[in-house]
């Protein structure tokens, strides 16, 4: 009796060490990542130096270098590039529209085309609108409602879901099939309201495809501000035979060659246990990215930064990986785990942070049961720094593709609420995001990373 | 024993009733917050058509009929003027500060007066600098270092504390007591590093008082922005014989009236049983105050207007308070309790909102432990909408003179990282602002008080 009493007291004993040890080392990881983080000022360089970089582009040629140039200068065990083709689709030189309400009279309205969209005739396209909420009711109105008309898909993001991205999942599929939905019923073009909960004149593109439509039934797409769709709606309701003006010269061209940027730490004790942690490095063209998602891409190179500067060891494998392409293909992520599995790679854990620079509140997580029980101990550790959420659910675009039943995915959860007021538009530029809030991200994420390096899965 | 049974069965069915009415209430406060509160409108109107309101000012009297005349357009049981006489500081018309490196060459840094701070000689001041981090620090170098100098205290708000009203708390100290100190040692004038978490060119303005200084002995404050700041200290580090030059013509004047604007509506159950929910209507006088507090004042108002439009139909008496000078003098806060101990008035729960219109975090507590576990029981109703901390500790300026270890005292406790980038400087306005945020901010008070209104203490 004594002896097991001794033993368990040990045991706690131990517990209760590993425990202080853990609470130090994620009180010194906040430290370094709020007085010597490199987060802010990469993202500085990524946002302003470099830019907007769709997938194809120039710039997200010049990011890739920047970022394996970047991760070299951390002094990893490995940096490299894995090249992936990815698709090429460029917006062109002009996106006008207008509501013609009369014989020369009319009032443009932001627009921009959606990613993948075809142009319009260069003249221009002129047509009838008419205006639904969604594809039932699209439906119903059947082709001789439709038939040689724009469809305005104005179902606005519903303003009571308290998570944001709950509410970009409740009308995304307006940008995402609306065109091939419209054009099924003869219609000539789509104009989408902007995924967007605030009214303001910025138009948010995004990516849309047009499924199995044979080439020549497609039509252009376009996305129109929140304020210029409710300006459109209330034109129409007053007369419904105004005509819409849309002229846009996008294009797709053949795939290009990219690439994901890895760079590694390798593990001390469990060198083959690998444990991922990453962003996009692609981006929309409209702003610079800077949420979207450059924010989750210099995070996560400085959660190797911040390891290594503390002189951390890490037990396991750490990998940095900037994904090409979750915009508008995916496939970087794809590749990524396409490599790994012929590879014969053990992951263990990826870490994605695409849902912007915010102050964050938790993380969401795949996990099975057991491996959650682990995850919820961690619990008390993360409430002084009010990280109040480990949840179920959750996980990341780009690592998605790594899911095999085993490994624990999770996705960095920062405040939603004004994430859909840049994604994707213009306004997503560096002046948007606030220098703390991104670092407490980057620390967050650094503390898991150390956690689950240490305990494994 | 079946009697028993069957009496906990219809108390548990009782509680599981009351529970999901709760349920409901919230949903549809939130509800009705979102989509059809008047926060956002009422901010706009605050700070656009009236703006920096700072005690004593014309603005501020503007501010407080516009309070009352929306209040009344409320339809509220009853709405008042409290009169207060409250301080009158003026900025003046000039305040210019530089840096002179050498004969003919200097540099401008951005300043402002602290409030309260008295004028420069109309031609201004010249002096060297001496740079601290604290009073220990300008203690010990004592008055033969400091007599004839400008003393400039430059201890940053510490980076690593997560909560940034603890950091303010860390350093506000060199802006409240650090004229007389200084002046005590000799100091011409002090110069102050702003209150702000961020390097950029705001100073921040705030409160600052002499003590028991005599009149004849006090000094000009001033508040430097931060890059101002650290370029005052480069400069002093290459050569300390720098001089600094301010020149500002801030004046105080005798008090002046003015007004809390108080609106209630009566409680059905209870009358005499008085709930408060406020936010202060004066501002600092260099942005429009919207986040400090323009948004604690929209935020009240639009928790009787939410609650009416609603049907509400309260136990308690509901009381929306905008309490005059809480920068510079806490005369409103002061008054408001002064006259309901005067009428013998029972105060059972008082709510500030006054920490900015941020993503609401949670509430802090002034309550003893059994109105604590109550509270406590109320934390499953707030989880769904991201609220996750009840938690002792908080309350706020103005409803701080009403504590008499009965009356509940609470806080609301929105994300604090950004809320210094904007407090008390040319920045605060009305662009810094998100609606959602705001919003949220309205119905979790608007919550609250559903549930202290149901439950009482």
């Amino acid at each position: 009796m004594s002896r097991l009493f001794l033993f368990f007291l040990l045991l706690s004993q131990i517990i209760i060490g590993q425990s202080k040890q853990d609470e130090q080392q994620l009180s010194d990881i906040y430290q370094a990542a709020l007085t010597q983080g490199k987060s802010y000022d990469w993202l500085d360089q990524l946002s302003n130096q470099i830019g907007a970089r769709l997938s194809g582009s120039l710039n997200a040629e010049r990011a890739v270098q920047w970022g394996k140039e970047e991760l070299e200068a951390l002094g990893l065990d490995r940096v490299y590039l894995q090249e992936v083709m990815v698709p090429k689709w460029v917006r062109g030189t002009f996106e006008y529209a207008s509501i013609i309400t009369g014989p020369g009279m009319s009032m443009n309205v932001p627009v921009c085309a959606l990613g993948g969209s075809i142009a319009t005739p260069a003249s221009g396209l002129r047509a009838k609108v008419v205006e639904v909420q969604s594809f039932e009711e699209l439906e119903a109105l059947g082709e001789e409602n439709v038939k040689g008309k724009f469809v305005f898909y104005n179902r606005p993001m519903p303003a009571v879901l308290i998570n944001t991205f709950e509410a970009y999942s409740k009308s995304v599929d307006q940008r995402s099939r609306g065109a091939e939905k419209a054009a099924r019923l003869g219609a000539v073009g789509v104009i989408v309201r902007s995924m967007n909960l605030r009214m303001d004149d910025f138009p948010h593109t995004g990516s849309m495809n047009y499924g199995d439509l044979p080439l020549k039934m497609r039509i252009p797409a376009a996305a129109i501000s929140t304020n210029g769709a409710q300006l459109l709606s209330s034109m129409l309701s007053l007369n419904k035979d105004v005509l819409f003006f849309l002229k846009q010269d996008c294009k797709n061209f053949p795939d290009v060659r990219s690439h994901n940027v890895i760079g590694e730490i390798k593990g001390s004790e469990f060198p083959d246990e690998i444990i991922v942690v990453g962003g996009h490095l692609d981006s929309w063209d409209l702003g610079d990215g800077s949420h979207d998602d450059g924010a989750g891409v210099v995070q996560s190179m400085d959660v190797l930064h911040l390891l290594k500067k503390m002189n951390y060891r890490p037990k396991r494998t750490l990998r940095v990986v900037l994904f090409m392409n979750e915009e508008n293909g995916l496939r970087g992520g794809l590749k990524y785990a396409e490599i790994a599995q012929k590879n014969n790679e053990y992951h263990i854990f990826a870490l994605e942070s695409d849902a912007g620079g915010f102050t964050p509140r938790g993380f969401g997580f795949q996990a099975n049961p057991d491996q959650f029980d682990k995850i919820k101990s961690w619990e008390a550790l993360f409430k002084p720094y009010m990280i109040d959420r480990l949840e179920l659910g959750g996980g990341g675009a780009d690592i998605g593709p790594l899911r095999d039943g085993k490994i624990v995915l999770s996705g960095l959860r920062p405040d939603s609420q004004r994430y859909f007021d840049y994604h994707h538009a213009a306004n997503d530029t560096f002046d948007a995001i606030n220098k703390r809030e991104l670092e407490l991200g980057t620390a967050a994420m650094t503390s898991l990373i150390y956690l689950v390096d240490q305990y494994g899965f």
